[in-house]
């Protein structure tokens, strides 16, 4: 343990070590505090956007979604990586009609968020969507995702009990719901 | 926008893409619920342990610390990556000695969760440390870090309103003032 005041490391060469379709890892060599030096590997992320589509009677939706990594079922919200030239927001319309098949009125933002500080360079946008309505004609990105309805209230239960054990949808849904509870008239 | 029932992907085979000091990282080919393939690429992670130290007076301990892949200082809770042949609270033990300086003598399960769902396998467990003392000999373990004393109540309003931009640092946050608000009498 060192309680150093100046905590900055500086960068000194970097390397992509893979790129695949879906990863872009990092090695780089570091200047640390102390003028030791030390690698550092990291993924290189574009980006993400997380929403909470609420409808008129207060519930919201989301998706089981099967993870890979993890070999599960996971209750999420739909989110998605930034495609290269799109803001946040754009991202978001997009996915709220790719893997919920909605189209909103009202597009809020409600934070950010970094998920995986010791290895990912990733950010996660949070958005809450509301005057919804179902998009007219249905795109196929070729996900695997099942949307559902429930009360905004017992989602945030969820969020807490670990009902709810994905880290975005865990944020997204405690932040949305303090966002929420603050900025409507009901 | 697929809404299968069967929303199962099965491994085919698996192949160590990169080896570092830090990132171990996979790809495989995966059978998907369409009979179709594809790739998957994912970081396999040995797990970790957060802490939230809870002093006498209803302060906790925080960190700031330097994360290079953002090239930012973070306020986070006392964490680290399991070690080979530990259990996650002997690494929340551990940790909490070498990061903060403490030991304790109640140290409370608060939950999980999986942080990077997307590409990694990585889960976080949550406990709760209370009946802290300085540790009698700190150990070095080659990590700068800042430790600070912030209210409770304070530090989840800044994991709501964006000052905390950590997310197992707002989750660990969130879930713990939650599970300390119902099981301590104060």
């Amino acid at each position: 343990m060192k309680f150093a005041k100046n905590l900055i490391e500086r960068r000194i060469s970097t390397e992509q070590v893979f790129s695949g379709k879906l990863l872009d890892v990092r090695r780089d060599l570091a200047l640390l505090p102390d003028e030791s030096k030390s690698t550092r590997e990291w993924i290189k992320h574009p980006g993400a956007t997380a929403i909470i589509p609420v409808f008129e009677n207060g519930d919201i939706l989301l998706l089981h979604q099967f993870r890979y990594p993890l070999s599960q079922i996971f209750i999420e919200v739909p989110a998605g990586k930034l495609d290269p030239g799109e803001t946040p927001d754009q991202t978001g319309i997009r996915e709220l009609a790719e893997e919920a098949g909605l189209q909103c009125t009202q597009f809020d933002y409600v934070g950010h968020f970094y998920p995986g500080i010791g290895y990912s360079d990733e950010i996660i946008h949070i958005y809450l969507a509301q005057g919804l309505s179902e998009v007219p004609e249905k795109t196929d990105d070729d996900e695997f995702v099942e949307p559902f309805r429930v009360p905004f209230s017992q989602a945030v239960e969820w969020a807490l009990n670990g009902t709810i054990s994905d880290g975005k949808t865990i944020i997204s849904l405690l932040k949305a719901w303090d966002w929420w509870q603050k900025n409507t008239i009901r």
